[in-house]
This record gives structure tokens, C-alpha cells and sequence, in this order.
């Protein structure tokens, strides 16, 4: 790769195997692939330049946080450049009087809550992973507390983005309301990298919670606990997640439907306690911190459970009133397929995770298939293929059904108008590009 | 106008004197300018058809939902076709489990409102006008609860937009909770029916509030009222207004820097006198709707005011915790220019306006000079031209400089990429688009 070289005269570089083999894949089940070379800027100004350069060459260039996707989003299946913002990492101002922060993208979201700690602010999205802002912005990243606060989206005023080109431009800006123009903000945040790499971010801070009342309602059947969800969203909830019997089970927990629940307004927990009484549950109770943070990782549960095992992760999100109905379909499906998946989601905001381990081709198809289904009938109810996880590499084959072939080609004029050689993150939201890369050469 | 009898052929057409010149304004002080023709769809498909044949003709399309933007977006200023939505006026869904309205574009949010009371339920945008949903969504606007609950697009959770060629496509859709492709519910909102005609809306439901605590708090200087803020912030409030002590001897109310709130949780009214008094109001009372409605009536207020008179009216909107200068700042212009301009803003989330009647050339001049220097203050303290009524006309001038040429750029290929013939909405939102339209001929 006489390229390499030259690259690395624009920005440090590595392309030892330890380094390639790091940047090669996320926790998703998606087959690992590794960059040429990982690539190490300090600043946006070698962001930008690196992608001049990249863009001119034609060499793939795949945008790198903290490889924590559920997506296959980072994953470099083209090769080329790894472009990996992880030095990008510092915490440029946080102004509490106007209530935002401005970070580098490579931020990790943990370390900008722990500069905020004890402030009475917070960032306020959480998510399994320790992301980078970056990352979660370009991915829409959402987690638990997406009920009450929204998806990562919502936390963004603004954006430094270096385009595929070299250009780099802001969008956005520090004012909390803005009508100026047209939303390149909202553009750029859950593009996944594919249309312009976000380095720097203007994000809201919100008020940490003086209060956090939690609560864990056991129920005898799905439809049981979600029949109490419409009155439990009407109370402040920080979150509303929902755990289904078998996956209680997984964790050893008492085995049922069961929803797990945080308010952050004094005496909510005891109505919330309430509600859950009137509406059948078999027990009621304030419940620690320990299930929220078995809640948390789920995902490297599922994967520690399973040694060897690769996972697919859905990531369907109905409208609020089909949840239940979505539940149930899946359980069945599951059951008539006789596929083990451990079945949890964000009850409040109608978005459901299956993870489902496999090992082998038979498996994979075997839980593709039941993919399939799960996508379909959240279509079908209305809802989307991807809540929070965002498209990647498993759900663009699904995005033509979604948002109908209009819209998928309007998505297509963007991607050919802001990487019009297509050097971006290749193979990830657009179906079929078809661009021959330099960087085999 | 030959072309009126084709397009008559297609859509409703009106072409009288009275139907033209009823859709040649809004309510800004923007010269009026008349549509050659009202088209009047009852349907996306006929708004389609007219996109398509107007655009094959080069004729001139500009949206109009019910003319009540205050920075003249629906002014035909190139003539030819004004695309009214107002028989487009359909609530075809309402959904209280899912949390979720359909609506035509042309719905006015009060009448939604108006199914909806009883329910429980609310669009939570409230504004002065009496506008539609689609016009709402068009210009991001925002108004007094914007510091609860955000703009219109924090509302929105899908689109049907019918583009420049006619092509239908949908956007988002019913899941609260969606990653999946490019966000293009967001790029067409806010960008003012320059990208697209908006033809139906999925429109997210928030609970009305069960409580109402007003408070009106009366200080003797702009500091003393601003330094109250970031506490007040912290409460439940759903309207944190600042009207300044000339507006409030213009409404003959008492003459003092007023702070005007609403709260939805119980006490918190109380609390908030608790904050004034020790903030140093002179004086703190539970105000009623006399206020409220007089602060909602500001533009209309402003105009029967001064008979004869047109309006400028700013709308910046600066970092949070700016706001007080910029308070300061323009009381200090308005005095030292000599003009009369009423000062009132959303001092909850940063964004003042100032509404300056004018007469003539020179008093033209005069305020288009203290708004010009009340966007670059804006500017310099990190915020916008435009936080709720849009760039229309009359903000255009300063998109580059606010943006950056960067990013103007990138909204010019939008542009051309949506709408490559300009027929949508000319003279709108991006400065200097040089075409010749066939609707003169």
C-alpha cells in the first residue's frame, strides 16, 4: 500500500495489525474488516485534510468513535482509511449560563458527564456503550432515557463537519432556538458518517434530576404490563424499559414480564407503584441500582453468555400503541421458530431489541429470517426498522420498504451531492453503491 | 395569462382581483405582491400535478397556508402560482394511544386543538397567529412555550412532501423513535416551501398541562430581571416571556422589565415568586389571561397601534446566557437612533424581538440599520438572525454571514438538487437566485 506513506505525511498514522485489528469491527455480528491503515487526527484541520487528499485519491475512508455500534456502522468493508477521531477528545468549553457544551467528536459522553458532575448538569443521553458524541450523534444514539429526553438528535445545536471533500463547514450554532436557514444540523446527525464527518459539537446541557425514584413492576403477561403504559408515560419518566420473562430469566432474575422504571419527580415512583398494582402486577417494588445496571449491559451479557457466538441485534420501533401487539408477535416468533433471543426494550418510546446469538451459516439464516419478520410486521404496524442503532450494514436492505423508493432516491441525490465519489464510509445506509476504490492499489 | 386556463385544467384555480390580492401578503411589513393565479388543491395528488406542470412551464410556485409568517415566506414575489393548502384542511387521524395526529397540511393548529380538548391531549406549539400545521412545519415556528416543549420540528414525526417535479414522497413516519436514513422530515422543515411542498404532517401529541400557575413579576431594571432567569429555567415553566418597560407602557400596563411565566407543576408558581422577590422585583403577582393574551397579541397590538405604519421585526435569538446584554443592547440602540420599537421576547430560550413601525424611505432606513445591528450583535454573542419566524425576505441578507459561505453552500446544492429550476418559492430563504419565469408571458 505505497499510499499509506502518504498518508502518512498529512496525519499520524498506524497500520500495525494490533492497530488494523482495533479498528476492524464493532459489537455487532458483522464479519470484521480491517483498514489499510488507522488514521489519528488531532484536529479538524487534519480531518479535513485527510479527506481532500482520500477523496482525490478515491481511497475508502470509514469514520471511527469508539467502535461501540450495534450497526456495523464503523466497520471499514471497503478497507482504506480508518479515520478514527479518538484524540479528538477534549472538552472545549462548558458554559452552564447557556446551558451547552462544545467538545471535539472524539468525547467520550461519560467523560463530559464527569466534568459535569456535581454541576447540577448533565449530557443527558446514556446508552449501553461508552461512545463517543461524535459517534452517537452521527449514529442518533438513544438508550433508556430516550423517553424523557430524546434521541441524541435532540441534544445538538450545532456541528463542525468536514465534508468528503476537505471543505469544512459549522451548522448550527449556540442559540437554543434557531429558524435560519435549512437544518444541516439534523442532516448530518444520524447520516452515519456517509455524507461528512462531524468534528466538533455544540450539544444542550439539561438539568441532572434531583430526584430518581425506581421502579420495578413483575407482571403475569405482556399484555398486563403494557396495558399500564400509556398512564406510566403521563408521569415523569426518565425511562420506561420493558424485560420479557425469558430474558429475566437469562439474567436470574424472578421470571416475568416486567417493567423497570425511573421518575424524577418526588411521589411519581409511589404513583407509578400505584398504577402498576391496578393494572395486575404480581409485585411491585422499588428496585436498586443492580437490575438498571444488568439493564445496561445487556448486550455484553448476551455476548458473555454465548462465547463464540456473534449477535443480531433488531431494532424495531413501533408506534406507542402497537407495543404490546409487538411483543407478542415476537415471542411467538420466536417460539415458533425455536430461536433462543433475549427480548428487552425502551417500553416508553415503543423501541424493542431482540439479541439473538448464532454461530453458524444454518443460525444465521435462521435468525436473518426472523429479522426479516420482525422488520416487516413494525412496517406493518407502522413503525421503522431501526430506533436508535441506525442503519449500518443490517438494515439497509430494508430502507426502500420503510420510506418508499421517493424518498430513498432523495437520500441518494444527498450522498451523491455531498460525496459525489462516494469515499465515505462506503457500504453503510445506501443500498448497492457501486465505486471501484484505489486503496487495493 | 394564457397559462392560467392550463393550469385551471389541473386544480381550482381563482384569479380575481380579491382572491389575488388576499394571498399577496403576510403579516409583515414586506410589500405585497400578487399571484398571478390562487390554486386551491384538495389533494397531494393535485398539489403534485401542479408542481409538475408548473415546473415543466417554469412557473413560479409559492405555498401558502394561512399568510399569518411575520418575514413575508408566502410573498409571491415572482408572481405566478400561490399554492394554497387551505382546502387541504383535513384532521384524518387522531391517535391518543400512540400519541400521534394526521393532518393536512393546511389543518390550523387550533382547530387540532380544538378536536383534541377534552382528551387530555395538545399540540403544544401555540403561536399568534392563527396558522397551519404545514406552514408551521415550513417556517420552524416556534413561539412562547418553545422553552417547554421546543419548535414545531421538535413535533413532527413525518412528512408527505411533494417535491418541485411532482414526485410524492413520504418522510419519518409513526414510531416516536427513528434512525433509519437520512433525516429528511427535518431538512424539509424549516426550509420554507423552497424544498418542497409539505401536503400532510404526523404530528406528535403532548399531554395538556393539569396545572397553570401564572406569575407576572415586575422589576426596576433589565439585570435585575435577567439574573432570575437561570433559576426560573430550572422550574416546569412553559413560558418564561420578558417584556421590557416601553412595551409595557405601550400595552398601559405598569412600567417596569416584566417577566411574564407559566407553570405546569404545583407550587412551582410559588417558587417562582420566591426566585423574583429575592431577585429583587419591585413587585410579584399571580397573574391572570389579560396579560397573556396581550403578550400574544404583540404583532397585532403593534399594527392597530400605528395605523398606516408597516413593521420590521427582529427575531434573533442569542446563547442563553446573553441574553441581557442583547436586552440591553438594543434598549441602548433604540435610544440612541431615536426609534420607536416595542421590545418582547422568549427570554426562556433566548429569542427577542423588536417591532419597529415605519412610514417612509428614511424611517425604512433607519430600523433596516438598527436591525442590521441587531443581527451582527447577535452574531458576535454566538447567535442567530432568525430564531422563530424563518429567513422569508428579510434575513436573507445575512445567512452568510451567520453560516458561513461553507455552509451556504451546501444549502445552495439543496437547493438546486429539490428544486434544480427554482420554481419553488423564489426569493426565499437563499439569496440571489438568478432565473426567468414563464409566468409573466
Amino acid at each position: 500500500m505505497n499510499w499509506v506513506n502518504e498518508l502518512a505525511a498529512i496525519v499520524a498514522v498506524e497500520s500495525t495489525g494490533v492497530a488494523r485489528a482495533g479498528h476492524a469491527s464493532d459489537v455487532s455480528g458483522h464479519e470484521a474488516v480491517w483498514p489499510d491503515a488507522v488514521a489519528l487526527p488531532v484536529s479538524a484541520g487534519e480531518v479535513a485534510a485527510v479527506l481532500s487528499w482520500a477523496n482525490d485519491r478515491r481511497i475508502a475512508v470509514t469514520p471511527w468513535g469508539a467502535g461501540s455500534s450495534v450497526e456495523g456502522n464503523p466497520i471499514p468493508v471497503k478497507g482504506g482509511i480508518c479515520l478514527s477521531l479518538e484524540r479528538m477528545n477534549r472538552v472545549k468549553e462548558i458554559r452552564l449560563g447557556d446551558r451547552l457544551a462544545v467538545v471535539e467528536a472524539g468525547t467520550k459522553y461519560r467523560e463530559l458527564n464527569r466534568q459535569l458532575a456535581g454541576s447540577g448538569w448533565q449530557f443527558a443521553v446514556e446508552i449501553g456503550g461508552d461512545a463517543t458524541i461524535g459517534g452517537m450523534i452521527a449514529n442518533n444514539a438513544a438508550g433508556p432515557k430516550a423517553v424523557k429526553y430524546g434521541s441524541t438528535k435532540a441534544h445538538v445545536l450545532g456541528l463542525e463537519v468536514a465534508l468528503a471533500d476537505g471543505r469544512l463547514i459549522r451548522t448550527g450554532g449556540r442559540a437554543w432556538k434557531q429558524s435560519c436557514g435549512y437544518n444541516l444540523t439534523q442532516l448530518f446527525a444520524g447520516s452515519e458518517g456517509t455524507l461528512g464527518v462531524i468534528t466538533e459539537a455544540i450539544v444542550k446541557l439539561t438539568p441532572a434530576p434531583a430526584v430518581r425514584e425506581v421502579v420495578a413492576a413483575r407482571f403475569g403477561s405482556v399484555r398486563a404490563a403494557v396495558d399500564c403504559l400509556g398512564e406510566l408515560r403521563r408521569l415523569d419518566a426518565g425511562a420506561i424499559e420493558f424485560l420479557d420473562r425469558s430474558y429475566m430469566e437469562f439474567l436470574g432474575e424472578v421470571v416475568a414480564d416486567t417493567l423497570f422504571c425511573e421518575f424524577h419527580t418526588a411521589g411519581h415512583g409511589e404513583a407509578a407503584e400505584r398504577i402498576c398494582r391496578a393494572g395486575g402486577a404480581e409485585s411491585v417494588e422499588r428496585a436498586g441500582e443492580e437490575l438498571w445496571r444488568a439493564r445496561l449491559r445487556a448486550y455484553t451479557a448476551s455476548q458473555e453468555a454465548n462465547p463464540g457466538a456473534r449477535l443480531l441485534t433488531t431494532d424495531t420501533a413501533v408506534p406507542l400503541g402497537a407495543f404490546g401487539e409487538m411483543v407478542e408477535f415476537l415471542q411467538q416468533e420466536l417460539a415458533t421458530r425455536r430461536l433462543t433471543g433475549y427480548l428487552l426494550g425502551h417500553a416508553g418510546d415503543g423501541n424493542l431489541h431482540v439479541i439473538l446469538p448464532w454461530r453458524s451459516a444454518a443460525e444465521w439464516a435462521a435468525v436473518e429470517a426472523f429479522h426479516g419478520a420482525a422488520v416487516r410486521k413494525s412496517m406493518e404496524l407502522g413503525g421503522t426498522a431501526s430506533g436508535e442503532h441506525g442503519v449500518g450494514m443490517g438494515k439497509r436492505e430494508f430502507l426502500a420498504a420503510e420510506h418508499g423508493e421517493g424518498a430513498v432516491a432523495v437520500m441518494r441525490m444527498m450522498k451523491q451531492m455531498l460525496d459525489p465519489r462516494g469515499v465515505l464510509n462506503p457500504g453503510k445506509v445506501l443500498p448497492s453503491q457501486n465505486v471501484t476504490y484505489a486503496n487495493g492499489e
